[in-house]
Formats: C-alpha cells, sequence, structure tokens
C-alpha cells in the first residue's frame, strides 16, 4: 500500500492563549487530530501550523501533501488569499481535504465552493447526535447508524453551501436544530469532506467514532492515480 | 389563471374505525387535505377514496387531474398493483404527485422510486421543527425558517429512498432523531413532493404552515405544458 | 482479496435465431462478457439465461451473487414480473447490477428506476464516441479521456431515466445524437451501473476499452460489507 | 407583473479591434442579447460594459440588477478581482446572473463555481446540435427536443466545473465532441445558468431558439422574494 501523506494544519490560536483549550488538547487540537489519523493504514503524518513559515502552506509543502485535514477559527483573516489560493489550485489538482468544524468559513473552503459558509449557532455544551443518511458510504465505514457527542456547539441550518454531491451526516442537536455535517463535494480533480464537529472546548477529536469518521475520510479523499484532464486547442475533429 | 385540477385521494380507514381520529378530523383526513388545498389560486377538488370504484384511480380521474395528493396508512397492501401502476403511468405521463406521512410506504411511491420505503418511528406525540435547507425554493415561500409541530410521530433517518433531486426541509424530533421531510423528484414528466407530518391522531392539517407547505406543493408539481419528449426510430443522422 | 461472484446473464436469445449474431459472438453475448470480466481480480464468473430454470433467477442464484451483469433485449416482455421483483429486492439488499444496452428497457432496470427507460435509436452500424465526463471515478480508471467505438448502434436523448447520482460517460454519434451513456445510481444498498454500448451485431464487447469499462464497474458495484441499515419502531429516544 | 432588471454586461473588445465581428454583430455582441431580452415579459435593459466606470460593476450599478447576463473573452484578466467579488457577492445575494460562452472562464464565475472553468475548443465554424435532456424545465419552453447552430465554436469534455444541479442540454459538435452545454447552479440566494453557444465570429446571438433560451433563462434566474436566511448566534434552544 503506497504511503498516504495526510498534512494537519491547525491555526493553533486557542491552544496558545486559552488554558481550558489546553486542558482538553494539551497537544493542540492538531496533536488530537494527528493521533487519530495514525490509524489510517499507511499514513505519513505532518503537522502545520499558521506561524510556520509561508503559513505552513508553501507550494512544496502543499506538493508532498496527499490529503490536507483543516481546523481554523479565530484567525480566518490572518489566512492570506495567496495561502488559501495554493490551497485551491493543489485541491483542482488533486490532493484531499477534510475541513473541520468552523473551517466552514475559511478562506480555502470558500475559495472552493464560492459562498459564505455562514450558519447559526450556540455554545452551551449540548448533546450533538449524528445520523447517517448514506449507508454503506466509505466515510461510515465501521460505524452503525449513529452516534452521540454529549457535549458540543451548536450548528444550525440554514448553512450557506452548494448542494453537497453527497450528503452523509444529518446532526440533530438538544435544543432542536439540524445539521447537514457530513458533506462530501469533488472540484477539479479534488475530494472534500466537511465533517462538524470539533468545538475547541470540548474534548470531541478524542471520540471514537469521531476519529472513525476521519480515517475514513482521509482514505476516501485520497487522491486518484492517473493523467490529469487534457485541455487546450484541438486542431482536428472525427469528420 | 388556468384550473389546477387536485384530487386528494385518501384511504379512509382510521376515519372509519377509530374514534379519535373521527374526534381530530371530523370531516376525515381528506376533508382537511381539501379544505387547505382550496387556498390555492384557480384550485378545482375533487376527492377519492379506496372504497370508491376502481379504487377511486380510473384512468378517467386521473386523465383529469393535474395533482394527485396521496394518504394512506393501513390499507397499502389493499391497493392493487394495477391501480398503483396507473398513478405511475400518469406521473410519468406529467401529472404531479405529493405523498403524505406514511405514503412513503405505499405502492404508487414505491414504483416510483424503486426503494422500500421504510424508516424509524415511534408514536409518542413529540414535538416535529422542520427546518428550512433550500430557502428561496418555491415550496417555501411564506416561510421563515423553520416551523413548529407540538405533537407528531417521529420518523427516523435511515430513510430507504433515490437521494432526492433537492431536499427541502429536515425535521428533528423531541427524542433526537432527524428525517428528510421534505423531498422533491422528477420522474419521466411529472414532479413528485413527499412531505412528511401528518399522522392521522393529530391535527396536523390545520396547522397554518403545513397547509402553506400543500398549497405551494401544489402549485410547484403542477404539469408543465408542452408536448411529450419524442422516443423511438430515427432513419437518419445529420450526416 | 475476498471473491467477488459475478453473474453474467444474457437473454440468449438473437443468438439463437440469427447467424449474423452468432458470427459475431461465437460463444453468444453473454460468452463475451464472460471473458471480459475474467480480467476482474477474484472474480467468480457464473452464466445465466432466460431458458434456464426460474429465468436463471432464483432466490438461491442471486443470493450467490455480487454484481449481476444484465443483456437482455428482444425478449424483455418474456421475463416475469416475479423474476424482475428478485433482482429488484437483492440489489436493494446490496448486490451491484451493471444493465447493458437495450436492458435499459428491462423489467429489473425500469422496477429500481421507476421510469419507462425509452430513448431514440437508430441501427445504422455509425461511429461512437465516448467521452468521460468524471475523471478520477474508478469507472474510468485507466482510460484517457474518451474513446471509440467504430460501429454501434444509435442511442439518442431525451432518455427517460431518473436523474443519474454520477454521470460518467456521454456519447456522440456520427449521425448528431447525444446520449448519457455511462450512469451511476445508488438504491437500497445496492449499486446500478448503465452501459449503453453493446448492440448485438457490432463486436462491442471485444473492445478493449468497453471490455475495461466492464471491468473496472464490476469492482465498484460490489456490495459494501457492514450490517444493513435497520427499520422499525424505536420505543425510547434521548429525552 | 414586476419589472426584470436585466443587465447585459459586455467585454465589448472584439467589436473595437475586428471588424468581421462588427460585420457579424454591427451593434455590438450585447447589442445583440439586448434586442434578444427585449422578449422578455416586463424586462427593462440596461448596458454595462467593461470600460465603464468601475468596469460597469458598481456597487450601486449591482443593486438595481436582477439578471446580470455576462459575455467575455479576451479580456478575462482585466476584471478587476474586486469587480468579481462584487458579482460574486451579488448573486450570493438573490441576483441572477446568466453566463455565456467563454465566460466559463471568467473571474465571476470562477469565484462562484470555485472550479478552472477549462476545456477543449476548436474554432472551425462546426455544426453544433443542442439536445435537450431535460424536458419541462423552464429554461426549455417552446423549444422542441433539439435545435442546430450551423456554424459555431467547438467546446469540449472534459469540463472543469463542479457537476451541476441540473443538466438542460448537451452538444455535439460535427467533429465528434460533446459539452454540458446549458447547466444550472445555486450559488446562496442566486441562480446561476451557464449557457455555451456566443462565439463573436458567428451570428449565433441572432438565432431563434438561441434567443428563447435566453428570455427563458432570464426569467428563471430571476430573485425570489422574501427575507433572506438567518445567520449567527441563537442563545437559546427549544429544549
Amino acid at each position: 500500500m503506497a504511503d498516504l501523506r495526510i498534512t494537519v494544519w491547525n491555526e493553533g490560536r486557542h491552544e496558545q492563549k486559552d488554558e481550558r483549550v489546553r486542558r482538553v488538547y494539551p497537544d493542540g487540537i492538531g496533536g488530537a487530530l494527528a493521533a487519530a489519523l495514525r490509524e489510517v493504514p499507511a499514513a505519513v503524518l505532518r503537522a502545520a501550523r499558521l506561524d510556520d513559515p509561508e503559513q505552513g502552506l508553501s507550494e512544496a509543502a502543499l506538493a508532498e501533501t496527499d490529503v490536507l485535514v483543516w481546523w481554523s477559527h479565530v484567525a480566518h483573516a490572518e489566512v492570506s488569499d495567496e495561502s488559501a489560493r495554493r490551497v485551491q489550485n493543489r485541491v483542482l489538482d488533486g490532493m484531499g481535504l477534510i475541513v473541520l468544524h468552523s473551517a466552514c468559513e475559511s478562506k480555502p473552503f470558500r475559495f472552493l465552493m464560492g459562498t459564505t459558509g455562514r450558519l447559526k449557532w450556540r455554545d452551551a455544551g449540548e448533546r450533538e447526535i449524528l445520523w447517517i443518511v448514506k449507508p454503506k458510504h466509505p466515510i461510515v465505514q465501521g460505524l452503525d447508524g449513529h452516534f452521540v457527542i454529549e457535549r458540543e456547539e451548536m450548528y444550525g441550518e440554514y448553512w450557506d453551501v452548494p448542494e453537497p454531491d453527497e450528503l452523509i451526516f444529518i446532526s440533530s442537536f438538544a435544543g432542536g436544530e439540524v445539521f447537514r455535517s457530513g458533506c462530501c463535494w469533488t472540484r477539479g480533480a479534488g475530494k472534500i469532506f466537511y465533517f462538524r464537529p470539533g468545538h475547541e472546548s470540548y474534548p470531541t477529536y478524542f471520540h471514537p467514532q469521531v476519529r472513525r469518521v476521519l480515517c475514513n475520510a482521509a482514505r476516501w479523499a485520497a487522491p486518484v492515480p492517473g493523467a490529469p484532464p487534457a485541455f487546450g486547442n484541438r486542431k482536428t475533429g472525427w469528420l
């Protein structure tokens, strides 16, 4: 089995400023994601952060990434248009992208979707249930119908994204709202999966089924071998 | 504005046997649906029931129907294959079809979808909230984000239907389940809308927003004028 | 790698009656399909025909089939409703189905789609070009942009099927028509692929890229392991 | 019937530099488009060009536009990111957008789609046939199955766009290529229609069926009345 080179990109700001987040994620959110993704067969993991050179998103780093896992929240605006454009282009070129939680309003995701990614939200530590609406999809392998996260931030519809190519999960929250919590899109040669759970103040990324989804999604998003599509001038036809 | 000929087909069995249903729906479920649909501009309403001649689904009756509204539950098996096939063929020919609540397991809907329509359920009179996930769609005109039904039967995912062409509503229930409560499909020249609410023991079809959806959906499902597509042997091409 | 049990079901009538078809397909259309599918890794092949006991479609035979490949044309009407219903139910249960050429009007496909499958056609032995519109899809692995079949029957739009979940190929014909020649649907737990080429009077199933598509599609349509979705009464919720 | 304010935005460069284009379009491409769109009931037309102040795309001009029709080709790069972003935001806010021919590589369309819009092409004045694959859709009202343009530029698949929400037309070209020539997307509250024909050196925008499609599409893309979706913090839920 060929290596799957996964880069976990984490904004990394809550962990610096907020003692409570450090208590939940002693190795940072990125550390918890990397620990989860180590279960992916043949995974080769690399960490990247906003404060790295070139925001951790140099051409070279992206060229060596098969699947990029992205968590961001308070620093969306600090990601430069150039960085976001490089991520976008690399996805169109075939890199997989796993977009987590509040990163639905991040620049790379907005550039790829064309929409705002806005939604309703409430941070009250309430129960979330994720229901599978696409059984047999590779991303839900090993899961059984639904799973429960005891305390999470609520995200509610309407969520401003393009109609997903495949809708995998719908969440309900104790407060009554619903959300399309797992969605797949293809853009160019790249596969994109958005997965809702993961507020910084809850231990969501230690949840066994959440981790299972992350691993399944990384495998699913792996680039497909083969030549890229051809474009441009065709001198002659078949007549 | 041309007439819109709406036939409300109601199985009509609960009303005969169950005093509680009669108390909720003194004019029957079909009567409440017809009262709601009278608000559709230019609507011409007709009632039909399982116990009518030819099960209320003769070729002639269907030929004079632009939109068929269908409620059924305990008597799915009594609807003959021939009746269901006539409904299916008339939909393929352009008739709109509004499928309500437990009719997701009725024969006409199963024949059109190709799937079983099975789901999870619980009759505990619990709160349902319907969230709009396709704002600006004709079926949600005049509604605002979501609406609440205080007491309803629960339907839960996974629901065995083809991926909808358009997903309009997602419901959450007090018990935590979710459901794709408003879904659109096109089959042949006909438009189909499934709308979840409407258990026989709750006064759901008197709910103002439910009635608004019914009226919007009937308008949306109206047959589109124009010649049917051509099929068959083409003797020559353009070469 | 687990065995993939592929049953090639061929109506088998042209080969009995028509000397020209026998010349093109000395081992029958089913024989050519089986020869192609022998290239699928871990494939275990079985042949079935309309004239076999229970039309080659007994419960037992279907239960032991992972992927059913179906070719039919002149004898659509002879396939009993019961046989077609068994195929439909087994697909909903997880069996893959590859539907070939004129089988778009066969009963199993019509029962699963809910539509007529009708189209335009012309048998003039004209050039077909199949263009890939979903690069990187598993069904087009190893293909490069498009391929040409020198002589085929023409099928033209409008084709009466539900919107495909994924559109893989679009054909153009020398006469100027187009067709959605490769389409994917999921119904229940089963995956369905329709592939257009394969008129009985042309050696299409010896074409290397056609054979590649057949093999890719059989792999793609393989049943996904895991428990089936749960349905029925839920006594309690999460409140 | 309320006014439908249509702005025809034409890059306007070929007409300045190329005598042949002036001969085909004496009033410019924008002039021909406006003449076609005058047939839309209640249309109020306005012209805009790249060389206008603020590139013809000021906040004020867009705010007064219900449907923007966009033709561009040689000057894609001159449209500023700011102008393109204003168009994108106004579409998300509800404005309809009709994207014509080579404008599939323009900035506003690329910003809304997230993809490159690249394709194959050949300018050989060859026959294009547009086949309807979504009969009964509002955009094909009054058309009958297909129509022919005698001389056009060829565009061929693969075309790098997101899966369309609705596929309306597929073209075949005399040279054998195919193209998804009419596609619908929704982004935010706005409807987008891409329509392929319209190379500057052919009189395509005088073709009666092309004009019919333009008029139908402008009506289809009209903003839907009603409040925009709500976003942001919800203090309480329903518990």
